[in-house]
């Protein structure tokens, strides 16, 4: 049925109707059957990065698209509204890209950033731990500068893409101090050392691969640090900022889907002699749930918005992160509702998104860590 | 403390400088005063006209403002937050132009909107009656034309200004059928026969009368129907979907002064050692109050864009007033749950916000009415 | 329509049945005027002492009703539905008894508790102060010893039935420990030195009067204290378990009422051509607030049952404040919207109700205190 | 850690005590890869029924367990902690038994009762069918009297032990009127022409086979129906007051082993330096979970004592099977998030907990059914 946007460009029109024609074409045919089987569509992403789809936010000069925030989340919303793995998995390649985009050197832009969001290429985000998952500067990966490179020790866990990425945007410690003795790294998967775990079994996303890895002295030339020594903290903070604008957003995709399914189901089925979406409890409900949806989504554009403008929207991502994912927990539970004993089986897709929506209210910060991040903007605003 | 707002002119930055000035200074010396004892400040509505706060929206060539409804809104807003009788008030007076602004003939448009947007007169709308609450098409009250005038007789319910406005903007039957017999009136507040109840006894909004209204045998000229005979229903449909926004903006603008309240509070308030805002369990609460104003927000600008934008809103004004309305509701409860005792007391003004944000849940459309209105959208788009 | 309760004796039910007709002919004809006026209803009280319903729970040796708490908690559910000033007066005035009933020696039982609990006496609870709201052990107020009588000194906070009250039953520091060095007296109400400043101005209860009470210089004679020297903080937490449970059945009757008042005007209330009974989002509506009530009541009755079988029941004291208090603000604010306009209007009592839930979710510790009591109960239990 | 129950007689406390070895030696080694597999555990019920568990509410003159319903739930509960295909099997199957129980001849009760309840057989309950799965009364199954047998054909749906139960509790129509054309049958699984259609692939509750079964010319004898011919409606009805209280007991069993997942996970997993419970947003929201279990487990026991005392329970019954259900769904939801990323994966069982929890609100009357009943109930009382 298609959302109605409010779009900056006529090229972003463009952009979104390209999105929702390769979802129609290439996500939808097999999400289901692939999601069941736990298979991760390697190619689905080869025809996004051909697409230009993998690189949306970052500068044309280096391949990238050049989009604001705006839009690139809007692509990842109706990707994700498809196939939660596909949507997730752009945002996640486009955190694991920022580092790189916004941290590196002239030199290090110039020589690795074309690869990275040009299109061929797939990355991960390396920041959790076994025993750090929301405490980040807890971290206990290590690495030692030695003749020219670093060593680098220890194992990360929760890593979408683990396995199947490219490259690896790795967080390890420098320097003892909890806070600014972390440093970013750029670590090609094919380095020698770097191996990943059996990925996890999940209850849903199962066609995104979540998997530990593990980095036995894995060498690192110095020249791909990303940022200053010390640095890694800051930079990892900063770039989840703008993952929690990518969650916000499948959130919104995925509760939208949802919606369209309880819909489309309710203006069918009948019972006691007329359409389910006739009985008024069933409308209010309808009602409430697309309520939350357009909230979240204005939500998230306010916060993105604000970052295209160059604007601080730290807290406004953790809000939208935390409102998005909330509405869309909230919303699937209520779409499988609206369908009954369908909403239940895997003939309809109802369940799938309540499998999916879940997740997004643990990644890139739980949503208790969204609290706490909003809370400290109220009460002890700088 | 002040709301970070994004707005598309610097002459909004300074209007909304200057609705921060009046409300600093004109309102809340006695806002808590007149409430406590049903005051109408009908002095403050003089200030705003003079300050061109009146007749925001509408055409500057005819002394309005000339501001998009996305600027209007804000100062809507934080005029609600400042006093919420006066905020409603300006809500309820731009509605009451509407039809004029919207529907006159050049000739009425000329005659008579530069009075009623130019600041010195004070507006009221006339659509409930005592039977007829949220089924408004069922309204009996009626206006038969003889010799160029239209006698009307009949009872309106719950007028916001009813006996303190200068004009009334009318709804009566002029044909038996149901929808399209209605007629549209400008009734000046002297006119023979008018005659307003004692104000009704209010939880809170205590400042703002609300009246029944008596129309005996009142003549209306033919030349002050608004629109054509039988067009009345949708002028006030019409008029209501801008008038649901408005009270979404008034929502925020109470969530936001309940939630600045809190804030406040616990920043000071300390229990066990430390202060109030240091206990995750308060944090989290004042977090999610946050979230949800900031939702609120966005939700009613992303409508207000699109009726700036000339693009059908109605159904996402009522979304925005269902989920303003929703929100500060639940904001101003838990406001005075984070002062505990001290919210409970006249002191302090969470309890008043919380009387306040009741009413908003009803007035406009009550929430229930809103569902109705975007379940239809949902399940039977035209 | 009274509620089908199922009760363990006969003598209950006729108990009941008296409640209910105090409650018709006492209560009813003047609950509304007196809130308004903020009339503390002594006599009333005196009716009940009279009926025999100021001692219910305590010994019949003693002039007390020798109910069990089942009993007494739903005569006070009652009382509340009818008039929250008294049932929760009732609820105050057990809890001021209790410390004497089950912490003194015999000698005390016998000089003090017969008037106590006889009916002609209303007590108080001192244990708030201004800075000590929910952190008990931190209070201040002290008291020496010296020749057979205390010295007290301190200001009490939030007390109600403060000056109107017969007798006060205090908590005073008698050493610097904090959570050991608390001692309990019973303080006559016309000792020297007891001052009551004026009543808060409250959002509702108006007809309970809550004041701070200064204690300048006060004279205790060595015999008035209830248990031992430090024993004060364990029998004023003792005392709140069964004052949380007083609470926990005020919201419920509270919450019944708003109820009551929803349904009898759902049926009565026609739109749109027929009751507003028979709109399935206002059926829906009702049906969760009837389960709310329903389950509210049945775990405030477990709790009790397990405090008449002499087992702990401290958490489930605690559950059952929480969440009969939580349900009676969100059951009286949908009451309201039941009613529309005429829920926002004194003419009915849905908007009374509402002000009444509030204050319940913060008297005897606040929700917040009630999470914490659980909390530790589940996460660190003994 | 085991819920301390209140129970009536000792027996009462060893049945429970023998329920838990059961689950601790039977269920929970195999519950978590059965599931996985999709593997019905048909064994367990026959270890249950040699035990005595599946025919605890039925008389002990026919081989059941002549326990009130309030200890029978408990037991159910227990079950459905462990495994709720197990719990849940055992609610069907009592289901199941209660129209022959209920309402059979004594010829049938002698000849028919002892099988069913006395432990070797399973039963199943067929009422549902494609096209009529809320609206009973729409049924089209058909069964025509000729020469002694009953000829019936049609489709059932949703029904759970399909293809693997000993018996069907059947329903379809003798005569077309809608509600009194209704026939109640005993047929047994091995009758010609009963066949089932492959299990429907489910979110959860997988161990637990739901399955279509087409009726083809299946011959069953007079003396099998149950009940008068028409008397079938009314049977069904009842039968399903005493199912929506084993569902509300299995919710409760769902949502304690959620719960306690979370309390054993908060004790023991650190970040930032502490316990995850002890950080008090987490604690809050555990003290929040175990208040929903206690008041739905509360609730569910009110409305079984009315059964046990012979009282209406239906509205009451309906109560319980919404509240506790929809509580299952938000604490196994909130379980999972306490968990955080583990709790996303199959080595914890949190998300199965979520999983099953949804089918709750959906059986035996969808959620939207019940608040229908006791609306109904609420503003049309008989």
């Amino acid at each position: 049925m298609g959302v109605d946007r409010e779009l900056p460009t006529s090229e972003a029109y463009d952009l979104l109707e390209l999105t929702r024609d390769l979802v129609a074409a290439e996500l939808a045919p097999r999400a289901a059957a692939d999601e069941e089987a736990g298979r991760f569509p390697r190619e689905v992403f080869r025809t996004l990065g051909r697409a230009g789809l993998l690189g949306l936010p970052y500068p044309e000069e280096f391949g990238g698209g050049g989009q604001p925030y705006e839009v690139y989340l809007q692509v990842v919303e109706e990707l994700a509204a498809g196939w939660l793995a596909v949507g997730l998995g752009v945002s996640v390649h486009t955190l694991a890209c920022f580092p790189v985009a916004a941290y590196s050197s002239d030199e290090q832009r110039r020589r690795l950033l074309p690869d990275l969001i040009g299109g061929e290429l797939l990355g991960a985000y390396c920041l959790s731990e076994p025993h750090s998952g929301s405490d980040a500067a807890a971290l206990s990966t290590k690495a030692y500068l030695d003749a020219g490179a670093y060593t680098i020790n220890g194992t990360k866990a929760w890593i979408t893409h683990g396995g199947h990425a490219d490259f690896y945007t790795l967080f390890a410690r420098t320097a003892p101090d909890k806070g600014r003795g972390v440093s970013c790294f750029h670590v090609p998967a094919d380095t020698r050392g770097v191996r990943a775990a059996p990925p996890e079994k999940k209850m849903g996303l199962r066609s995104s691969p979540t998997a530990q890895l593990h980095f036995d002295d894995v060498r690192v030339p110095e020249g791909d640090r990303i940022g200053v020594e010390g640095q890694g903290l800051p930079i990892a903070l900063s770039a989840l900022d703008g993952g929690r604008l990518g969650i916000a957003a499948c959130a919104v995709g995925v509760a939208q889907a949802a919606l369209d399914t309880a819909v489309a189901y309710a203006r069918e089925r009948r019972q006691f002699g007329q359409r389910v979406a006739d009985f008024q409890g069933m409308r209010f409900m309808l009602a409430d749930m697309a309520t939350g949806v357009a909230a979240a989504r204005a939500l998230y554009l306010t916060a993105a918005r604000r970052r295209d403008a160059g604007r601080p929207y730290g807290a406004q991502a953790a809000m939208a992160k935390l409102f998005a994912t909330d509405t869309a927990m909230r919303v699937a539970t209520d779409a499988v509702q609206v369908l009954g004993g369908y909403g239940y089986v895997s003939d309809f897709p109802a369940e799938r998104f309540m499998r999916e929506a879940k997740v997004l209210q643990i990644v890139e910060g739980t949503n208790q860590i969204q609290r706490m991040v909003i809370g400290r903007h109220l009460t002890d605003p700088r």
